[in-house]
């Protein structure tokens, strides 16, 4: 028996506005961050987590994440790995910190660092990435890890259950091809608002080299520039190359309708956040209005309850879950379910800082065990920061590197916790 | 001229689990609290304004507040109250703090914290209490209060001044009345569920003695128990009183109609907060199941998204507004013109600390200069921890009594803060 001593949390800041990395409509100068957790074990292990922010408010976000000690520090560690269900219920279902959301924003983004750390130490101590100890589950202990509260309408254990009964068979032969082949991608590093025409071009061109498949621009500061740099990006990439464009929340309803028709000729892979992320049915507005370009979001999706929603409604047809917006590996194996119910492929979100890392578990994962398909799916990839981690990922040819390394992917260098973390007046 | 020199912040909590005070389906324990903002200038004067919170994470809500001080401290006061559209604006738009949402939970909330604070010394420097402050203005400035991204499919500006032209005429009148008459109220002080059939019983009686022609009883925990209570309430108060029930989330859609249609029999006034504050459509499903019973929600509605949804598809007929969840006045404003739009009554959510004082401002504007309307409009009492603010409600014979001080109802006594402000580790 092991007992957690300590939740030790760092307000870790990387300086990335001054390159305009990451800039798009809605977020001009971003400072790629990350509220990280480091769970702190008296068997001298430890598992680490964070929530990735673009700056201000980090501070808040480690507030947050200090909030849930009490529910962690002092416990032992086998019954809280052994029973996570039970732990993400505990953690999640807090009655007074539930206010705060419920279930959503800086609180529920703090419970999803704190069991992605979990998780993270759970799979060290299996000897495994996290996606094979994910995949290695029954589905009865699968469907244990997801609360349905709120789901039976559209996911009930029961369907939960076929779904990955269904998926069982082919478990063994899927992880194979999944070692041997790794996962595709698509990379954003070409398109950021901040980079002029010429380094747009150039950026095209390399992720072709690189064997990419598909590219995505940000788009929806200015029509006319988004018309020219997506004819250079076309120009840059050829036809067979997707292009996918990213308009991250800047237009309410009928302009998303009007400017994307504006845009329908460079034939687009799929529209990202054209609009609030909260808003259901203008998604589902927007994508009859588009109809057939597909619409895409969830980075921003707040929980399962809107992921549900979404997907019961045909108000997106790409699912792009985020590793640190809900709450950690349990609402996102929830979110799987939810898209293989409705047949909607899963494109991870990921850049930032180790989004990549760690949701490349949860893409893997649902190959193995969950939708048991690689069709119109792929996981987003930024070439920045990777080098902060203990296991970055690796991806070449277009395709993420299958992880072997033990553990979620989740911990940074020692090293870049010193020397990027903001010590703050008290 | 007058600048922001200080926005002080404190953690301030009432020990409110020890009488079972607010205990309900979700929420057995609750310690009502109150992050707490104080917004002083060098002109001598200040503004107040807090979150509602129910104990733990108020410390978190209080950071929150803090990572906003950098819009506000060194500032010119006039140009950010004369300009508070933009104010809004600015504080919601922070591109890397949106992050932490967007626009929901613990970092909204703090600026709702702070917009309430900058209402409160605006209405002080006028010498009026806010709901006067705000029926003074012309509709073409309260629609810049407004924003209006994300509505726009539903709420134009322009359809928001003709709302707000058309209730001009009366404006003086219904002023008169107000001042008057003042507003109506319904009771939820009877109905919480850790208190025995007895004081149950005797707590209705109070009710109807009282002058109130409705109360609340918190149901969803155990259906037997929701038959026996409803049975002693209705008993108690008579026929001619009307009974809603609050469920505050506990059910799945399906469990919400079946268990409501059992107690039908008690002809309620309303079911509240069925499921998930954030499922539109669940909601929608709901209310078509227990029709011609009225779904009422708000309290934890996200934002003016998450409002334009519910209005635009049904999926609500009671809109419960609450002064400290969503961005304080300028997004209730909103609310207010989309309820008003869609021809819905806004029946405020009050209790807690300081939510009746706050929000009676709202629902009087509500009836000077938005809707026009009382009929079916009623706000929530609950009669507990007035005494700590320096303007507390007076609520006589079922009715709030209209408030004519200076200022938005939203300061606590120095005493009241010194005492029950809790003091943590560094």
């Amino acid at each position: 028996m092991s007992r957690i001593t300590a939740l030790e949390t760092a307000d870790v800041r990387f300086p990335t506005s001054l390159q305009l990395d990451g800039s798009d409509a809605m977020n001009p100068d971003p400072d790629y961050s990350a509220a990280y957790v480091r769970i702190v074990t008296d068997a001298g292990d430890s598992g680490h987590g964070f929530v990735f922010t673009i700056g201000r408010g980090n501070d808040v976000q480690v507030a947050a994440i200090e909030a849930l000690s009490g529910h962690l520090v002092g416990k032992d560690v086998e019954p809280l790995l052994g029973g996570m269900g039970d732990t993400w219920r505990e953690l999640v279902h807090d009655s007074q910190l539930r206010w705060l959301g419920p279930e959503k924003g800086v609180m529920h983004m703090a419970i999803g660092a704190v069991v992605n750390a979990l998780w993270d130490l759970r799979a060290k101590r299996e000897g495994r990435p996290l996606w094979q100890v994910l995949a290695a589950m029954t589905p009865e202990q699968l469907v244990d890890l997801v609360d349905f509260r709120y789901l039976t309408d559209a996911l009930t254990p029961e369907e939960a259950l076929q779904i990955l009964r269904a998926a069982e068979p082919g478990r063994a032969e899927r992880q194979e091809r999944l070692l041997r082949e790794g996962y595709p991608a698509y990379t954003t590093t070409p398109g950021w608002l901040g980079y002029d025409d010429e380094k747009l071009a150039r950026l095209c061109r390399e992720a072709v080299d690189e064997g990419f498949d598909q590219i995505k621009l940000k788009v929806g500061g200015d029509l006319a520039d988004d018309v020219r740099r997506l004819r250079i990006a076309r120009e840059a990439v050829g036809p067979d190359i997707r292009i996918a464009v990213d308009a991250n929340q800047r237009w309410d309803v009928s302009d998303a309708i009007a400017w994307i028709k504006e845009l329908a000729s460079f034939d687009l892979a799929w529209v990202e956040e054209p609009t609030s992320p909260d808003d259901v049915l203008g998604h589902a507005a927007i994508a009859r209005g588009i109809a057939p370009i597909p619409v895409a979001t969830g980075e921003h999706m707040a929980n399962r309850v809107m992921a549900k929603q979404f997907l019961a409604h045909d108000a997106l047809q790409v699912l792009q879950i985020d590793a640190t917006r809900v709450a950690g590996v349990n609402e996102n194996v929830a979110m799987l379910l939810l898209a293989a119910k409705f047949g909607v492929p899963v494109c991870p979100h990921a850049g930032g800082v180790g989004l990549c890392e760690a949701v490349q578990h949860l893409a893997m994962f649902d190959y193995v065990a969950v939708s048991g398909r690689l069709d119109g799916r792929m996981i987003e990839f930024v070439d920045h920061l990777h080098e902060h981690f203990v296991t970055p990922v690796q991806v070449t040819g277009g395709r993420y590197r299958t992880p072997t390394e033990p553990g979620a992917g989740t911990e940074m260098h020692a090293a870049s916790l010193a020397g990027y973390t903001v010590v703050r007046d008290a």
